[in-house]
């Protein structure tokens, strides 16, 4: 069999990782791929000249590398949305076949670009995309692939995991934590991407595709960050058996798909309770293979490099199918429709009769409580200034009912400040 | 493209529910695999007449499906070793595609059949014989198929963990826990396949051969099963900071490979400790991905089915890769080579000096102490005669040293009774 020519667009942490695994890896990966698997050309606008590039040519025209008629599969690591688009596109056009480790450009052209690899028979791999080296898109196309999926629900973003971890257990902030994690390399100087939720949406969108057949919809994703979360909301919900974690969700629903990226209550019974730090991991519920979790680094060079260089792998040995979405799926519900229980924490004048008047406009919406707690002593910060919160776990309502209801409750003369609200997800563990 | 025509063999609980999803999820089945699959026939040596065929034949004559000329893919779920691997044989010679999720087949004769499928490129899959719905053997022979595998460590046995997580949850006893899995079917009335590690060990063998590519060496694994486990070492484990899980271990090491079934000690900070009831879950350590953890329903009707089904769709797809085992790997190391801690439970008389004496030994040895406890406060019926358990965590120390340095201390005349030894194995969290 003739060597499967390899040519790498990008020279940044990824793509030398590909390199070091392919390197080290020679000979099993050569023999499980059953032909040698040859980094041709590398190609990069910034070049690097410390990396040792492993007998591979170097090129500064990322443009110019789909086009070379030597090579069998491309590889984009450049990351950005444009180029890297434009590159697949190419690479696609000219018969490539293609692996990215690039989530904002499957999220938002990935649709197309899937049509066009599946209409040319080749393969368009995304394994690293989403959650390093969980090997999640194999999971929802293939082995899992008798179910009727239900829910998707995971940690898909490191730096926000990494975040809440230092918070629940080290009692750090939301800033000293956030600072820690750019000091650790985790978080960029601009972490918006992250701790706003816009990676996870970009990764979830892939997701929710995969598993119900819709389109890619990342502009329909609900997305809230991680940035309002204090400390204090992480003790509240510990004391009432729950650590907070940043979760992207798509259901099947009765009128459609849910998406969306939040934070939320998870039981600390259930096992996504205790995935910590930079860890990501993926729930998937389907109709007969019930709960299964896949947890691992979601991001860092190897481990995404396993990824990526699984997928050339099945490139060079023919092993793949084409991955359809947009053909058939449901359409995605707005927030309002969500139903979940809340978690409450109303700062509210220290004096009687506050929780009274909070309980009864709930009650006027039927929101019934499910717990409360008024305990100043676990507060940071609070209650300095004759102020108390108070924190209330409802039962689960709709989303619409409960903004109606908590507008009337901010508006009480006795709450003196922003009502925080995080919805309480249910993850179940049992098989149905 | 003409439907793809099934054979089941078996019509117990798995063959229901096979039956059960293609039937429920028909439309997404079909559509997914790119083709109809038709259950043709069922064949079983029980008739059952109660049990919905949804339009297959019924046939009481296993042995006659695999050579039906009309079908394409065989399904073994009859149970058992000899006819079973008689129906996988048979319809491999001729030219049926197989699945099976029969584990003691695939653990004796697998070497074999995998040989045989391989040479008429034939797929013999068998995903439902390990984890119920964990996709464990695609992730280890195609979604992770770039690493070098370091480490495969599982609870792949659902009575057992349902067990030791009833004693730890609960505060039952191993007989009383057992009487309550029986009770609820996950344990059968003869439970010594499932509590001794036989069943683990067949499962370990496959997952072995498959990350090493060493042969089957069921032979060569390392069993001890649960029922020494007593609830006071479990307490002791606790506050010590350990869960005890039943693992299965098969370990890269510098000579060989590590082959090994038993109790174990698992930190609580390491997700695999909070793997609860009948749930399975196997850890994969690759040198690029790191450690991924995978878990889900290890057993059960529907989960099993789910990876059935899986099987069959790639087999419609025409989307499956040879598996070779045997080809190159290393030899399997003795257990008298593995190198753990070690918890051990001495029961000794209530008198001054015994712990020295213990601890001379130890030292003579060079085995160190990392935590000790002597409390009789937690012990379950123990010290009630005038004696106290010692309770010594030690360094990582070989097994035939930390043997033969017991042997010596239970020679000790204060050694009231045997000695409880319980490997610690450090599962890690960071990828390398």
């Amino acid at each position: 069999v003739e060597p499967l020519k390899v040519g790498i667009c990008g020279l940044g942490t990824v793509a030398q990782g590909v390199l070091s695994v392919i390197q080290k890896n020679t000979a099993l990966i050569n023999r499980r791929a059953g032909r040698i698997i040859e980094i041709s050309v590398v190609a990069s606008r910034n070049p690097r000249p410390e990396v040792d590039l492993h007998g591979a040519t170097f090129s500064n025209d990322i443009f110019e590398i789909p086009l070379r008629n030597e090579l069998d599969v491309i590889v984009e690591l450049i990351g950005g949305e444009d180029d890297a688009s434009k590159v697949i596109k190419l690479a696609l056009e000219n018969g490539k076949h293609v692996v990215t480790a690039n989530k904002a450009v499957m999220a938002i052209y990935g649709e197309k670009l899937l049509q066009a690899a599946s209409a040319s028979k080749l393969s368009l791999g995304f394994e690293g995309a989403i959650a390093g080296s969980v090997p999640i898109v194999m999971n929802l196309t293939e082995a899992l692939i008798a179910n009727e999926y239900e829910l998707i629900a995971g940690i898909i973003n490191g730096t926000s995991n990494y975040i809440l971890t230092a918070m629940e257990k080290e009692q750090k902030t939301f800033q000293d934590a956030l600072r820690e994690a750019q000091d650790l390399g985790y978080a960029e100087a601009d972490p918006k991407y992250d701790i706003e939720g816009v990676d996870a949406a970009h990764k979830l969108s892939i997701l929710s595709a995969l598993a119900f057949g819709t389109s890619l919809n990342f502009e329909k994703v609900h997305i809230e960050g991680i940035s309002s979360i204090t400390l204090n909301d992480i003790k509240y919900a510990e004391l009432l058996g729950y650590s907070v974690k940043h979760l992207g969700i798509t259901r099947r629903a009765e009128n459609g798909v849910e998406l969306r990226v939040h934070p939320c209550l998870v039981s600390s019974e259930h096992l996504m309770s205790r995935v910590e730090g930079s860890m990501n991991a993926v729930l998937v519920s389907g109709n007969a293979a019930g709960e299964t979790l896949l947890a691992g680094p979601g991001a860092g060079a190897l481990p995404t490099a396993s990824a990526v260089v699984g997928d050339i792998m099945r490139a060079a040995r023919s092993n793949f199918m084409p991955i359809t979405v947009g053909e058939s799926g449901p359409h995605i519900l707005p927030i309002a429709d969500a139903i979940n229980p809340h978690y409450l924490r109303i700062p509210s004048l220290d004096r009687t009769g506050v929780f009274a008047k909070v309980a009864t406009i709930l009650s006027d919406y039927n929101i019934s409580i499910d717990a409360a707690i008024q305990n100043e002593q676990i507060a940071v910060d609070e209650g300095d200034e004759g102020w108390v919160p108070i924190v209330i776990l409802t039962h689960a309502v709709s989303e619409s009912i409960m903004v109606e209801a908590l507008e009337k409750v901010q508006k009480l003369p006795d709450i003196v400040g922003s009502i925080t609200r995080i919805r309480v997800e249910h993850l179940g563990t049992d098989s149905k």
